[in-house]
């Protein structure tokens, strides 16, 4: 397996893009939980919205002819026979004459065509006065007016936001069908790592850092994660584990054990596997270089670096957009503008960098600085701003020149 | 209590930017459920970051000076006395003319200040042959490079996304002290509402809407929500409700029983307490006009309006972000942008409107189209892409004219 076989950041963006979408199964789940979930199938409503006529007011429901020479200077006089709160039920038809006193949102008794609002009425016991002339439907909503019954109102893939809730909760729905979530397993390699737990680093360890980061990130993306583990470099252990990982997931992402150093395994062990298809064998990017992308009959695997920033920076470039495709999330579009360079930056020939910067303001003006440390250390993320990407062929960026900034 | 002295939405604005934010205790969680929690205070790195001297290569840590008069035609003869991967301690100290193997990460050995990368080195059995000159420090992380003991890492009041994660996991930091979430009473109330456990609606009833879509909406703003149930409109179920509610919660958040109808008790149950501080008795709005705000000695009320559509709107406008200051969440920034309005639009005068409308493509160029339906809706806002904003003196937007539409 040779490291040399490596492509462009676009080639592989491509690839990636390529993939077919994987098959996800069904859940049916209680709507309460169905936020940011999405829809396996059409919905719809079992109900009319609303499944009775309501009035839009306060006012009075009348039979509207009977208000058609009604004007402020020819009050015409109507019997009240029922008040119908918001909520109850109207007990009594109207004929000819008589009014019921409707709130906003009551129902509206039998017979009646249309609302006067109590603005053009007059209360004197239970006579009401009428000023206002209305045609028939004044004032109304009709059944159905906001969802029908047998309608589709949600279709299928839809992403469960505030308002398909609202709409779904209207109509009554208390499940939905939701494809399952995407299942990712996340494993950390390592000899040096060690996790939280440990309250005394030996010489040589380090905290665990990716397997915190990329399961938020993973989470983010609409995906379940499970965790199976810190693993040493040790080519049986990470076999069994990656076995494992593979059976109860749709994606395993390994981080750590891609460099050319001795004791990276990941390349090794999945080398092993018969029916391996493996497309990436690293891809020519700074910081992260070799990202190995293999699919396994409809199983894929992504081996990230190990240094968190690298590995997280290389989440966010190809595999942020690509959970959230297989998810069916919206994909996440990076906001960016171009500020002017601060500071002489150095790149790599033959990497497309993506180098994190700091906008800093200078006499007023927003500039971009790079950050000092590199990959190898966290801080690095945590103190920049965004990045800038540098091409393959560019090795240095002058003061003055004017560079997109892509924001976290 | 009247609803006349009604105010702008701008001096809505002010009069909640005015408020003073919400004290709220701490509280001490474990790191992996800190994702998306505000620190309480600043956070002191325990160890140096890395806490030993690493190799940033694969190579061969040495005595820099040895190397000084190293050249591709001058190759210098090292003995090779320990290998070190990632994770393991180094044993040996290195002498003069002696180098160790350390793979990418790996601690560097006592004595030595250099490493020369395996790619200018040649390895014949326990003899490495040197080609290249390197300064002291060459390759090597020191120990605090990255984060250094006692150093404040990370500020109080910051908001831990994936990167602070990412710092505090490489210090080992199992445990933070956030501020404890802000707590969000939850009221709908109505005598038309009913819960989605109610299989058959009755006429003159409808689904409860709001205590689903509130519920997310307040909960994306970092708050917690305990949700008081759909009361009935009775002035004693109301009170000693809200009363239990303000006992409970930061604020409370009512919706429904702010119209002029009859039976719209939640003005006149805050009329009763007296500590109260009524601030707002309506804002002239369109949707929702009668928002109400209250404070009862460091307690804050909103009764929102009773229709789903009416209530997000103003949720979203005044309430979003005024909740996100109190969590420490950054405030949100509505997208929006220029477009021409296709067909003509109507508004009320003396209400600024939040008309929800959609965007259309005539001839290839995307229009502004208002949304048919109003506030009494659901649909309304699930068809809407987003809205523009009509002040109070504007009643016609012609054809033709430009809005801003901000997307929701």
């Amino acid at each position: 397996m040779k490291f040399l076989q490596t492509i462009k950041v676009e080639e592989f963006k491509e690839i990636l893009k390529a993939i077919p979408k994987i098959k996800i199964k069904e859940e049916i789940i209680p709507l309460e939980e169905a936020y940011n979930r999405v829809l396996f199938r059409d919905i719809i409503s079992p109900i009319d919205v609303p499944h009775f006529r309501k009035s839009r007011m306060d006012g009075y429901a009348v039979i509207a002819e009977d208000t058609f020479l009604a004007e402020e200077d020819n009050l015409i006089e109507f019997e009240l026979i029922e008040t119908i709160p918001a909520g109850e039920k109207p007990y009594i038809k109207i004929s000819k004459g008589q009014c019921s006193y409707v709130a906003t949102g009551a129902a509206i008794p039998e017979n009646a065509d249309g609302v006067v609002m109590v603005e053009f009425t007059e209360k004197i016991e239970d006579q009401i006065l009428i000023s206002e002339a209305i045609t028939p439907g004044t004032h109304i909503i009709e059944i159905g007016h906001d969802i029908q019954k047998e309608q589709i109102i949600v279709k299928k893939d839809r992403l469960i936001d505030l308002a398909t809730l609202g709409i779904l909760a209207s109509c009554g729905i208390q499940e939905v069908t939701v494809y399952k979530k995407l299942k990712v397993g996340l494993i950390s390699t390592g000899n040096e790592l060690v996790s939280d737990s440990v309250k005394e680093l030996d010489i040589g360890k380090i905290y665990d850092v990716n397997s915190i980061i990329l399961k938020k990130a993973i989470e983010n993306t609409g995906a379940s994660v499970e965790f199976f583990g810190i693993l040493k470099d040790d080519f049986n252990e990470l076999k069994c584990v990656i076995d494992d990982a593979l059976k109860y997931s749709d994606i395993v992402i390994l981080s750590g054990g891609t460099s050319k150093g001795e004791g990276d395994l990941g390349p090794k062990v999945l080398e092993q596997y018969k029916d391996k298809e493996i497309l990436v064998h690293g891809v020519r990017i700074k910081p992260g270089k070799p990202i190995i992308f293999t699919k396994f009959g409809d199983k894929i695997i992504f081996i990230l670096p190990g240094y968190p920033t690298s590995a997280l920076s290389c989440f966010y470039v190809f595999i942020d957009n690509f959970l959230r495709k297989n998810s069916g999330y919206p994909l996440k579009e990076t906001y960016s503008k171009l500020f002017e360079v601060g500071e002489r930056i150095y790149s790599t020939i033959g990497r497309h960098e993506f180098k994190t910067i700091k906008i800093q303001d200078v006499d007023g003006v927003k500039m971009i600085f790079p950050i000092k440390t590199g990959s190898e250390a966290i801080s690095t993320m945590f103190y920049a701003d965004g990045y800038i990407e540098i091409d393959e062929l560019e090795s240095i960026i002058e003061k003055g020149e004017k560079k997109r900034v892509y924001f976290f």
